[in-house]
Formats: structure tokens, sequence, C-alpha cells
């Protein structure tokens, strides 16, 4: 089994690390993440921009590259430049230092590295644990990884290629079980901290509040809440099935 | 009715021109939008760097700004600091120079800058021609978001607050209507141009084909193909709800 390891906090966190040690135990792992902090990337891909692709040797016995561009450039090009002929049987991306549950997702470089691999047909697990330190305890995320990367292994995905798990920040022997569930409603309520510079330009740091709209039960928020690590079949089709016919009357013919 | 138009290939580019003449018909606009082309930003958001905010005398009688970020931080910043207490009754993104059907959605910066209106509340609309060139004929386009920006205001969004258009690169007389869809299935075929700098060292440039796998006669492609006008009611909902039972088997209880 070959397995893809990515990030989107770069290939010195420790996330990434934990991660790879935990990978290794199933097959030939292959590392390619960003060589710096990538975080809130969303999907990006780098197109008016050379990227620098560099061998590394971080993660001993680990064949690793490092990459200028975001997470998802680093998936397109560990499939097409790193491994071409070689097959990538599944992609893990993380651990993620912080949340990315609910709409945390969108925003998510973590989360679109893993969703670039699943579009093109790799199975594939986004981890985060919801503390964002750099000095996090990654131990009980570990033994998450550990315990779900075997049981995927075993069972494999079905009806969708790419998972979004979250952790919660709580000592393993406080973690409740795994939930399989749907993304929550949120929204980030956005405040701006204004500042000037030593030329008297105004600037802005984007800060912000998370909102929880929806705390059902059956919501990856809820689950994290209740002491249990949130597990979202994820996929690519933003369409809104239900809003294509209550729509029809936008159409028109000539 | 207030109006905000953003896109992501920048302030300068012909397409938010011909929105903004489009969208002035409707009612009072505001434009915040990139000071530089963000094609292919995805969902991303400037959260290491300070953002800047300008306002520019661009569009005769429109109050507009030039942002330094993403194109979702335009409309962060728009909502935030620009518009504060003034209610957006709409946002429009675009004209994107260029499609945005299909798996297009995900890694684009015109409809994740209409998507973060639409998380926030806002009726949104993003719209592409299919067709890359700065020289391209925007006048088909014009008269397609002005029908439909009345039609949306007359009816209103049903079940959804987002609407991805795209506009095939035809005469106006050859466009055959508009049809209400869903996202075609699809991926890049990515291929990579090596090239060495004049230190010797490797670089990439991402390049790729678009390759359709879902061409049935509900989709975006169809339509676009058929001459259609596409409209796809979108959301930012990544769960694949179907496969939550279906994944029931990697869940765990302590």
């Amino acid at each position: 089994m070959r397995i893809l390891v990515t990030n989107d906090d770069g290939m010195a966190a420790p996330g990434i690390k934990a991660l790879v040690e935990v990978a290794r135990e199933f097959g030939q792992v292959i590392v390619v993440a960003p060589d710096s902090p990538q975080s809130a990337q969303g999907h990006a891909i780098t197109i008016s921009d050379p990227i620098r692709l560099h061998q590394v040797d971080i993660f001993k016995g680990i064949e690793s590259y490092e990459c200028s561009g975001t997470p998802v450039d680093c998936v397109k090009l560990a499939k097409h430049v790193v491994l071409k002929d070689r097959q990538i049987d599944l992609c893990l991306s993380g651990i993620n230092h912080g949340s990315n549950s609910s709409i945390n997702i969108i925003y998510s470089g973590t989360m679109s590295a893993a969703m670039e691999a699943s579009i093109e047909g790799i199975p594939s697990i986004g981890f985060s644990l919801l503390d964002y330190s750099w000095d996090a305890d990654f131990g009980p995320a570990k033994s998450v990884a550990r315990e779900l990367i075997k049981k995927v292994i075993d069972q494999g995905l079905n009806g969708c290629s790419l998972l979004n798990v979250n952790i919660p920040k709580i000592p393993e022997t406080g973690i409740m079980g795994m939930k399989v569930c749907r993304q929550a409603e949120a929204n980030w309520k956005e405040e701006f901290m204004e500042a000037k510079d030593p030329r008297g330009q105004k600037y802005y740091w984007l800060t912000g509040e998370f909102v929880a709209s929806d705390m059902e039960p059956d919501t990856d928020l809820w689950a994290l809440q209740n002491g249990y690590v949130s597990i979202v079949p994820s996929g690519h089709d933003l369409t809104v099935h239900n809003a294509i016919g209550q729509n029809k009357g936008l159409e028109s013919e000539v």
C-alpha cells in the first residue's frame, strides 16, 4: 500500500510528523507538503507563478518533497510529477493544527488537499485536531488516526472517497468514540482589526468569531462538543439538488 | 436595492466593467474587487498578512474599492468594513473570463466570492463567460445577466442563495435559452511543464486538460454544449449525505 501524506501547516509542523508516524505503520509513505504554512488557502492553485519542488530529508527513511505552492498544488505535483506511474492507494492530510469541522472545510487547505486527491479518485482522509497550538498533544489524535486508517483499509469507503475527520481536544481516555455525521451549518462573524503602517496608510487584519447555528445530534459540531471524533463523508458537488426544481422559473427558451 | 459587485480577475478586467454596467440598472452599486488578478484562488482567505483597501475612481459615479486580498477577502471587507450597517441585498461576481462550470467551481475565485456572500445570507450570483480572452465580447453575457438579475429580483431564489451561471461563447442570437441544472462530474488531467531557471534549478508550471466524464442532459456541461446558459443552484455543504449511512461501520463507542 502506497500512502501520500500532505498538509497545509507546512513540512515543519508537528501535525504532519505525527501523521507520518502513523501512516508508515500501514505501508510505503511519500510526503509532498508545502514549504511554508498555507492555512486557509482553500482550493487555491498556482497558475500565474512557477512552482518549486525539492526533495528533503526530514522523516527518517521516508521519500519527502517540499513544494512552494498551495496544498492542492502539492497533491497535483505528487500525482503527476513525483509519483507518475506509481499508484497512490490512500491520501492522508494533516494532522491539522485547528478545527476543520462545519463551514471550516470550505476555507481549509488541509481538506482541499484531501479533496483534490479524492477528485482524482484516490481515497482520502483529512485529519484535524481542535488545538491550534504548535505544542498540541498529538498522542490521542495518533490513536484515532491509527484506528480509523485501519478500518478504512479493511472496509473501504462507501459512496464517497473523502472523509473530514476532526478530533476533540481532550485526553485519550475522555474520547467517547467516533461518529459519522454531516457538516453543521455555521459561519464566521468577521471583525477586522484596523492598523496603520509607518507611512500612515491603513491596513486590516482578518479576525473573527465562529458562530455555530446548527447543533443537531447528526452534525459534526454536536459530535465534537460531546467528546466524539467526527467523521463527515465529503465530496465536491456543490449543487443544491433540491433547489433545481424550485428555481425552474428562472429558465427560458428562445 | 444595494448591490455588491466583485470578481477574481481584478478591478481592471473588462468583465467586471460589463457587470457594473448591468448592475447599476437595478440599484445602488458598490464595488469591492481585487487590485490584481486572483484567478483560481478558490476559497482562500488572508490570515497571515495584512490586507490593504483603497477607494478608487474607476466606474463613473460608483463607490469602488480595490483590495490587496483574495476574492473572499473582498466580500468579507465589503460587508464588515466598507458597508457595515448598510445592508447588501444582492451580490454579483464576475463576469469571469473563462468557465466556472462543473468542477471548476471548486477552484474559482469568482464563485468563492459569491459563495462567501451567500454564507453570510446574501443572495448571490456568479457569472462566467466561456471565453478566456481579455477582448471577449461581453455583449451577449450582459443581456443574459440583465434578464437573470431581473428574474431573481422578481422571483427570489428558492431553497438556495447562490447561483453559478455560465454563458456559452456564442453570438446572442445563437443562445438557446437558460437551463437550471446540476454541476457535472469532471476533472482536470494535469500536466506540468518543467523548466529551469538561470541558476539551473527546476521549476514547474501547472497546465492541464479539462476532462468531462458526465454529459447527462441535466448537467451544466450539457446545457453549455447545447447553446444554453447554465444555472446551477449551489451551496456550501460538502457532505455526501447518502454516504453517512453507508459508512456507519467506521463508528465506534468507548
